[in-house]
């Protein structure tokens, strides 16, 4: 389980201000479903009340994709793409795609980019190719276009009927454009639940069926977030979704608009655009509501970090971390010790990081930035289940108290609006 | 060359705010070399007064690595390691390494991971590899240790001998650690001229071997910056460096501390995380400084979107595209047209991106977000040396008109300092 440490909070804030009563009520109201939006909180429940049928065609298909695939490009934008893309790069790696271990993945429909499309046409030209296109309506202009584009593609390869085949679609399970293009051509389709919301979904078909096809075990993934559930829907002090939520909103409070999700290397750094649109979403809004910025350590510490030392003090830093990695890499011993790293060898890098980690956390606190801790165990299935499903809690939890709808998004129609006239649409 | 709009900022701030007089005055400080960390301001004339004999050994060598190498590795950090990856993936690709012209290419040393030092070693097997390792004194952990460890391979893998043919060293012209290594080993060094700091070395050796090695023509980088230098160390008033950098001041005058500059897609990511090392670290001092952030359009808008548009007014947005991209890649006409595209159909997805940066503009705008445009010609090596050079100019401009020394980082040893400390170094 998430451990949370807040000793590097304590010289900036007092005990009581942390609000545990409200953070409390705030996660009763989730529970009961008494809060605002709650129209949109099935995923509290999810890992123990999950469709255990679709499940189960959801580890079919994914199984079908990754044995008979070369190339599987998923097709979705925001929600219906940062959990999966963060799960692979976790799971497998961040360069997965040239590891050759089932199919190259190519997230796409997540921009308007030219270049990226005819990048991944090339791509997947010869190979053997599925498609999985994620979108509740069907009509969110990016995944759209993508998915004009690579049907065409798929339907000119293989024909309607192969089309038939390679072809998955998640979606509604009753309305909207892509639901019904999939009943009329004859699409296998799986559904997104009434009642979650896009960033609240990767433990729905969503992230589920694109970490199936990787060859990732979803059943772990799932056993890993009931057991969080389990955990964290105490309403208790020690809870630490409790403790992350009513930590950050009393630093908001006394002037840190900025929280710095700090993330221990490259095969995370999904994990942390995927919780930027958690929280931004869910929070920011109304005036308010904590900016939400990452820094990967410590490759960011070389470019940032003289900011988060030095400057505005307007930061609060989440230093979120493993307690241990995969691969367990041992630093050599050199007879010449030239560079004078001797003093290390025979330690691994996760020794290593550690003394980092911990460097980092005292500098950062000196510095005038108070630095909460988050300690998952090693990356696994089960971890990233833990993962999603503590800060999907903990912001569920910390929106309430910021007295927001943190399961609406109002403000994304804006720019639509205008890019639609613009275009012409009629 | 780069333009810059400021439309967007108009109702935020009077043009009197606009400090021309300041931005002048710190232009010509960094031209005459009377202000502030002034050993380290080599970069402002570097494309004109780079070294050609250097230059042609960096062609020479990339070249060489090009041809013969099926994997190339990069160790380095920060400024070591930000600039390259930048112009790699926006002149070849963020996927290059799967395209197969050319070595694959992996930047490491740039963190603590014993996961991605196993991936890449897992990679690279059986692969005919190179080595650049980047570092002015061969002493920071990070790339040290994975030297170390990428040594030893080479070494292990085709002898000393082999070794001397396949590792280059970026470094210090005489002293430190690295430059002994490669004295005593023979490899082959290339110079980081002493007055030119880390986050302004692109287009030294540190940031050009690696764009050689990948197969960028290097001669068009340092054109493309020599045309921007002539164009931007002008001291009149529509120079665009001078006009970015008043401007980003005066809207943090107004108490916007958070400058998001948003890009146009995956293969621009790493110049906006390079932009963040160069502006974050250059002006993030003495309790000052614009907290630099990033957003990918449009994927981030279904994530960050949110927050810009509704929350916190702390921020300016600095919209960052190209003209156009390389690839025209047109939107098919589909006879049903459920998906209720064709009204788009035939155009190109440069025209829509157009229609959506509008869009985005307008909508940030009236939520109470300034938006200064930058806007580039396409993708190519020319441009990636005028933006270069841009960014460059406009931060030493900026950070003068902060009052503070751009070209120092005090703040980034303190974390070092603990490290050390705790790994027990003597």
């Amino acid at each position: 389980m998430v451990k949370i440490g807040l000793d590097g909070i304590r010289q900036f804030v007092e005990p009581e201000h942390l609000n545990y009563t409200a953070a409390k009520a705030a996660l009763a109201a989730l529970k009961d479903g008494s809060g605002k939006g709650n129209d949109f909180i099935g995923w509290v429940k999810l890992p123990e009340t999950y469709d255990r049928d679709e499940f189960a065609r959801i580890q079919a298909a994914g199984k079908r994709v990754h044995e008979n695939a070369e190339a599987f490009v998923v097709i979705g934008i925001g929600g219906s793409y940062l959990g999966a893309r963060a799960a692979l790069e976790l799971l497998c790696s961040p360069r997965a795609n040239e590891v050759k271990k089932g199919p190259a993945v190519y997230f796409i429909g997540n921009g308007i980019s030219g270049d990226d499309i005819a990048q991944v046409l090339e791509l997947v030209k010869g190979k053997s190719l599925y498609v999985n296109v994620i979108s509740k309506s069907g009509t969110t202009l990016e995944p759209a276009l993508a998915f004009r584009i690579f049907k065409k593609y798929v339907e000119e390869t293989y024909g309607k009927e192969g089309a038939r085949e390679r072809i998955l679609c998640t979606t509604d399970k009753a309305r909207g454009v892509l639901k019904g293009i999939a009943d009329r051509e004859g699409y296998e389709s799986f559904v997104i639940p009434d009642d979650v919301g896009g960033r609240y979904s990767v433990l729905t078909p969503v992230g589920l069926l694109p970490m199936a096809a990787a060859g990732i075990d979803i059943a772990k993934v799932m056993a890993g977030a009931a057991a969080a559930m389990e955990a964290y829907l105490k309403e208790e002090n020690d809870n630490p979704t409790l403790i992350y939520a009513a930590a950050r909103q009393a630093l908001y409070n006394l002037g840190k608009k900025v929280e710095i999700l700090s993330y221990p290397g490259e095969n995370t750094r999904f994990i942390a655009e995927w919780w930027k649109q958690l929280y931004g979403e869910s929070e920011g809004k109304d005036g308010l509501g904590i900016f939400p910025a990452s820094c990967e350590l410590t490759a960011d510490l070389h470019s940032l970090g003289q900011y988060i030392q030095d400057s505005e003090r307007i930061l609060q830093e989440t230093m979120f971390r493993f307690e241990k990695s995969v691969n367990r890499v041992e630093i050599p011993m050199v007879e010449e010790d030239e560079d004078g790293l001797n003093y290390v060898a025979g330690r691994d890098y996760d020794a290593i990081f550690a003394a980092a980690a911990e460097g980092i956390r005292r500098a950062h606190i000196t510095g005038g930035v108070p630095v909460m801790e988050l300690v998952a165990e090693t990356p696994n299935e089960e971890t990233f289940g833990q993962l999603v499903y503590f800060f999907e809690i903990a912001c569920g939890i910390s929106g309430y108290m910021q007295g927001v709808n943190p399961f609406d998004q109002p403000g994304v129609e804006e720019y639509k609006k205008n890019m639609f006239a613009l275009l012409g649409k009629k």
